[in-house]
């Protein structure tokens, strides 16, 4: 099922980064919803968006739905979209199903699929196939916003430079709504420059640089999720954990918890009028895999990309020998602000298929 | 399937801390392999050490097997066992489904159960529930023992006193074996006694502290597991959020990635004779969701446990007033030590399963 | 995922023959369900009796609850049960893995399990393991009976004494009622001698005989299940081919259907006051895989239990060569009037399952 | 996952009668498959052949693969493909979201679907939707093919002109041979005529007659499937069930086995030099839910397709009174002689995945 995905919904992925198309398959979804193909247009540019920092590969990302929509809206039946490969320059990747790029899925894959995978530009592997999962994270959210639900993240950290978690901000109205409209988003403005220029210190040089995303989910009630092995945190760090270069997941305070005391670390209830609400949020809104009505957040850590433009030692499968490889292509210095919209749609999917099941 | 897991094996894990009994059914296991009971009751002591800092509930954990085992051997069928509770004082627990205990599922599981779930001792969501799980893990040890897997931890860190990782320091056999033997599992034996002390600090006024635990799964070879939904990392992550208390998952250097360049994160392959190895581990086996050979490693952030003496603020939910709540019972001040070996059963299960779709 | 089951609810089996218990677990129930026990036990009664056609082996099969049960209601949590085995001959069976009986799974089971599985008694293979799927049953027909569902069937023809289907029949109340507290069930009373005379024909001469069962759902509303992949009809064959000895399935008319033409077979509607409903239930239900407010039918072709106690051909697996066979042990010389509460339960299952994922 | 389907191998489905395009995704295919395109086509023309019986719709069903296949040969990951709609009439269908057609699932996908479903031509439920799971299954075809197994079908009735089952016949080489090249695919050709005259009946009349396909698969070695929830035939039946028309499915003798005595009906081994045969079929090849090593023989019931040009009574659901309608469009009178390479498909996708997971 590595390409299949859910439980009340599913949502299958397909496409090659150099191939024909890719695109999804999204079943299950309630019929009756009317489809914003507009707000799918903006959670695209969000991912593709061209910077300092970006790809210079301009892919117009124009999506076509082939079912499961008739007069602008679901259904019931399964939902499929497709968006065409176009700038494809296939030749800047002949080598590298000989000599595998260090920190890529080249020598996995190639193991994996005994030399058959597609491996021009990363193949099935390439960020590229995050598109999809944008496109059916865009029809979730506005699934989600018909019950008060909203998904949002920011850059928490590029590199060294890292500014403040919402668990112990909390979370206002005005900065959801900035973070909406930036392309960069960032929930401190005044960060902005200095993760900016960290990006730049290492694009300059060829080189690369991560950052951790943070992201919020207001307005789950509480009772959502289940014990163990379908814990809210198990099925979200699941689906984390498929975006390519997510290396880690942690939810409220995440590993700083464990410095904490249990008495610090849990977080006392009171009532606001007749709601039962968190003093703290150290839990990230889940305890015992079931949301507790407070904010479900949660860090995802996201690697360096892994192509740097300099030599790198690698190996020679065919001639089985040591070797360098240099990555021409085209390629991000940075990808964490385009992994934004890429989180929300992961968690925006999920949530939809806990509620659809609860 | 909130109590049902996998996909090439299955494992249902059932049973509430005062009820009947606990238990767990493996389904789709290989036929034929030789158990060794020896080594199942050693993983279930390891969980269930007594010391100063754990429960002074004793329960035997006598396992009684009652299908899918013949002559010592697994006949294919459905493995089940299960473990009678002896020792519950349930009356420590009464008032805990009207005045909900901070940081624990009491809260949560009362709304999605209507208040209908068992709630004494935590009911479903108690950690005794996790020996059903290392029973299993015990057999899929044996089960990866035999194709040269072997899979092991070690505590981190306490609270603030942190050793070194397994990505550091490399994994070296005396340490490993080491790490079987002893009951607290730290790596670093200089750093036993500050863990020690630093457990105490919390347990003598009442309170808590939690802690980091890596593990390692040596042996896997490359090419193991799959992009996008069934990453490695998503299946190993997906069951390490079932363990009640982690809070976090992180795969090699796991969220320190972020802040080094592409090109220093990179693994870089060279050849080790035939085999093709790589000089750092950074990416902790793993990449685009497939094994790279290099021995598996992330580390699990365990929380405090939320058990602590001291009054907390809570919510009286009969009355719909805020309220106080002291915890009796009987409860570890640190429960870190006692959960490796329930990630080691996590992780032993999961790799089976990912190997035998492979 | 052999030994468990389902979607939304979830149901795993587990048990050999001559084991140490049988048993099972329900997951995502419902929480705060009462369980009526005395009607379990009336389930497996039906299951079990003992009659002049039935196996002398005299099981009481008593059932414990060992969690998800708590002050007699559903916790939400997994629902487990086993039944102990006791009144077991082991050595009836010795030779059965070295001369497979025909129409056994002894051969097959043999190869797939390289010899390992427990063949005693027939082991996992055995007719005694539909007994937890009786008590399962049981459940799922109490939660049914709150939504006003029902489920009942008759046994529509042993050898070739063939009743009426309630497809041409007609459901009558008084019909219905009679059945359920009939051992030996047949909707028309006068065919009663005729099949127990077909019965005893075959069990004179140490033979066996089949049968077909009819089971019909009443109260399912319209528009329950999916069309292809998880149609009413695939579902709810999936698990009616689980059952042992079930050799065919079929819906409303079913094989006859395809001599009516389509005039014929549909199923014309019209108003009934408020309520939209057939005048013929040639499709037993069901069109395009969803419920269309008619109840439910299908029919389950059971084969001759093939225990005889005629000497037969077979192989002798070590020395490999041609053999022959003489089947001691107990065994009934028409399973059919048992397998009516489990064809019910199956369907009572199914339905559930359908129902909380509509 | 109604229109996702499989466990080893997964296929989604999607598209509607007179949407943008139909197709589907398969998942998790093994890599290096080389696919012969010029046998998808076969097989599709097959399904869409024109005869005097069926629709005069000619779609030339061109499909586009998008992903999956590079140089010729599957990569491994999910294969896609899509056949877009040309020739729709839409305006032929206009009420029957008002009126539904008595046998269809106009009605019953209404009310699921809160009319929100595209009712054109039959939306997904149309026949046309089984053009994508012909394409899975000649794909699949070609995997077994490489591991020696075969499947192939025939057309043993029409109305009451039946043909004789290849339980009794046997089935030999040149048959096979025939029916391959055969579009109207009857085993036994004297009975050719007489079908086509029985289907000439019904369709003279505006009416439509149905009929019953048989199909083997040669090759399965014995031990290949699992006792209970994952048996072969449960796998096989719930894949058939998901054809539309399909109301009854049978293995071996199915119904007709309840009239032999178990020794009749046991299939007896003996050796065929070293290979274990048996001397007849009436099991169909699975005993327990596993292969035996005999052909896996079943029947499905095609019913009358439902579209008739006849007036037919219905309800309206806009002045909730009863009503007549008559079908225009263009439909088939018979469908069978195009449903046997669908019951093929379904057959050789459900064997891939089961021998996938053995």
């Amino acid at each position: 099922m590595s390409d299949i995905w859910g439980k009340n919904i599913q949502f299958a992925i397909f496409g090659e980064s150099h191939g024909t198309a890719i695109g999804g398959v999204i079943s299950s979804l309630p019929a009756g919803i009317e489809i914003d193909f507009d707000a799918i247009n903006h959670e695209l540019r969000r991912r593709n968006h061209r910077a300092a920092y970006s790809t210079p590969r301009a892919e117009a990302d124009a999506f076509e739905f082939l079912s499961g929509v008739y007069d602008g809206k679901t259904t019931g039946s399964a939902l499929s979209f497709i968006i065409r490969n176009q700038d494809t320059k296939s030749s800047d990747y002949k080598n590298l199903n000989v000599t595998p790029r260090p920190g890529h899925a080249d020598y996995p894959a190639s193991v994996k699929y005994d030399g058959f995978n597609d491996y021009r530009g990363g193949g099935h592997f390439s960020g590229r196939i995050t598109a999809p999962l944008v496109v059916a994270g865009a029809i979730a959210k506005q699934i989600l916003k018909l019950q008060g639900i909203d998904v949002f993240a920011h850059i928490l950290s590029i590199g060294s430079v890292k500014g403040k978690s919402f668990v112990d901000t909390g979370i206002c109205d005005d900065t959801v709504k900035n973070l909406k409209e930036k392309i960069f988003a960032v929930a401190d403005a005044d960060l902005e420059n200095a993760m900016m220029a960290e990006i730049e210190k290492y694009r300059s040089e060829g080189n690369s640089i991560g950052g951790i995303i943070e992201c919020a989910v207001t307005g789950v009630p509480a009772g959502v999720g289940n014990p163990f092995f379908e814990s809210v945190e198990s099925r979200l760090a699941a689906m984390l954990f498929s975006i390519p270069a997510v290396k880690g997941v942690e939810f409220g305070k995440g590993f700083d918890i464990t410095t904490l005391s249990g008495y610090d670390a849990n977080d006392a209830y009171r009532y606001d009028g007749d709601k039962i609400v968190t003093e703290t949020n150290n839990n990230g809104g889940i305890l015992g895999g079931i949301t507790n009505g407070a904010p479900v957040i949660f860090k995802t850590a996201i690697k360096p990309t892994p192509s740097v433009s300099m030599e790198q030692k690698t190996v020679d499968l065919s001639s089985k020998a040591d070797a360098t490889v240099e990555v021409k292509g085209r390629h991000d210095s940075c990808i964490v602000p385009r992994a934004v919209p890429v989180v929300e749609a992961a968690a925006a999917l999920t949530i939809l298929d806990i509620l659809r099941g609860n």
